[in-house]
């Protein structure tokens, strides 16, 4: 289309050994477990099959979307393309209750704190002190991060902003240069991306989820915008169903 | 070292699939088989037991390469680090002979032609014609290369042609702001830098065998000169089993 120059594939890492235990897991850095790597394998197949191609790959630091990245573009015969990684795509920090329980969490805290760490805008968990248990302070992928710009929790307002950069100087380039550029990244990084995208209110991106393993494209106009708001997912009965699961997983 | 500033590991890709069978493969896409996976991940191991930990990826556009690089990387925990391909670094261009079984082109042309075409430095085989099978004429990853300069045979003289640039504008930058670099490639791409590195003759560099998946480090000085000749391999004993057993070959 003449009027939608731009092609970006969003695509949410699959199952890792965390989501299936309930644990948080924020820049933790999990592995896939097997489910995960049969929707990373099923997200290239949907690339291939949609002859939707990606020419550079952008990537969070953690194992889970990298190699959600690596099986699908291998699936896809994409495996030799250009990779850029950034900790600016990372997941959002959980802040003191990484490698916390879920349920545990919940009990202890009550629902009211419980989901509004989880779903609110702009409240952060309690900091993860540097040195314990499951903090990145000593990991030497962050090392060269000034330390008052490493985060120790993050609401995903916190995400939005330090993603954002990333996405005007690392993504933007790319796509301006002709390229399919695929973000293999987490829930909260892709959100603040989508919401960006797509101009939606603090309030409503709680609503919001992202379906894993399913690639998202967005075809965007000469300024960026959408041309067709919220996407197209490329297995879109598969992205409703799991959209609908999540929601009814809520109610309970 | 204060003399010996940099550090370069080069690792040469685990069994594929065409390996086993007894195939030239050169440019064609194959992928590892599962003993080249194992030799991948004991190369990961190697990495992670000599404390030897590399800020930045060097591949191929090869598969066999790109997966050796992964699961080495994986193993080593440096998966997140940042990655950066050249067709340059490429396997030599096998020419006419991609897709051909050894021990039949040995029969067909005679053991004198053959370890020409195997062996000597400046003799190509004859020439692959583009739209032929196991020919990469209309291969995506090598679209933007002007088609003067994509290879349809290359001998070792050739693959140190097209290699050294890369080595100068693609590894020495990375070398000199301090990184360890790790080099995943080929038989021959990496026969190509060792024989420029030690500065080996183009009679002797024949006699020269990298064996597979055993991480091959050289220090070099300000110079860019090994400061051991040869390097060192992180596991002598096995490296010097490998060679000799491919001595052995030569002789039956």
């Amino acid at each position: 289309m003449a009027n939608a120059p731009y092609k970006l594939i969003l695509l949410r890492h699959g199952e890792s050994e965390w989501n299936a235990k309930n644990l948080f897991t924020g820049w933790v850095d999990v592995d896939l477990n097997e489910k995960g790597e049969k929707e990373a394998e099923r997200g290239g197949q949907l690339l291939a099959e949609a002859g939707l191609l990606p020419d550079v790959l952008h990537t969070s630091l953690l194992r889970r979307a990298i190699r959600t990245a690596q099986i699908a573009l291998d699936r896809a015969d994409r495996h030799w393309i250009p990779v850029r990684r950034s900790w600016r795509l990372n997941e959002r920090h959980y802040g003191a209750l990484q490698g916390k329980d879920k349920k545990q969490t919940l009990e202890e805290f009550g629902e009211e704190q419980f989901m509004l760490w989880r779903r609110s805008y702009d409240v952060p968990p309690p900091e993860l002190s540097d040195g314990a248990e499951f903090s990145q302070s000593d990991d030497p992928r962050y090392a060269a991060l000034p330390p008052e710009i490493r985060p120790r929790t993050e609401c995903l307002k916190d995400v939005v902003h330090r993603m954002l950069p990333y996405w005007y100087e690392g993504i933007v380039p790319d796509l301006l240069d002709g390229n399919t550029v695929l973000v293999a990244a987490h829930g909260n990084s892709l959100r603040a991306l989508v919401k960006h995208l797509d101009g939606i209110s603090d309030k409503d991106i709680a609503g919001l989820n992202i379906p894993t393993g399913i690639p998202l494209l967005y075809e965007l106009d000469a300024d960026f915008r959408p041309v067709v708001e919220g996407g197209r997912y490329l297995d879109p009965e598969a992205a409703a169903a799991s959209i609908e699961a999540v929601k009814n997983q809520g109610k309970k």
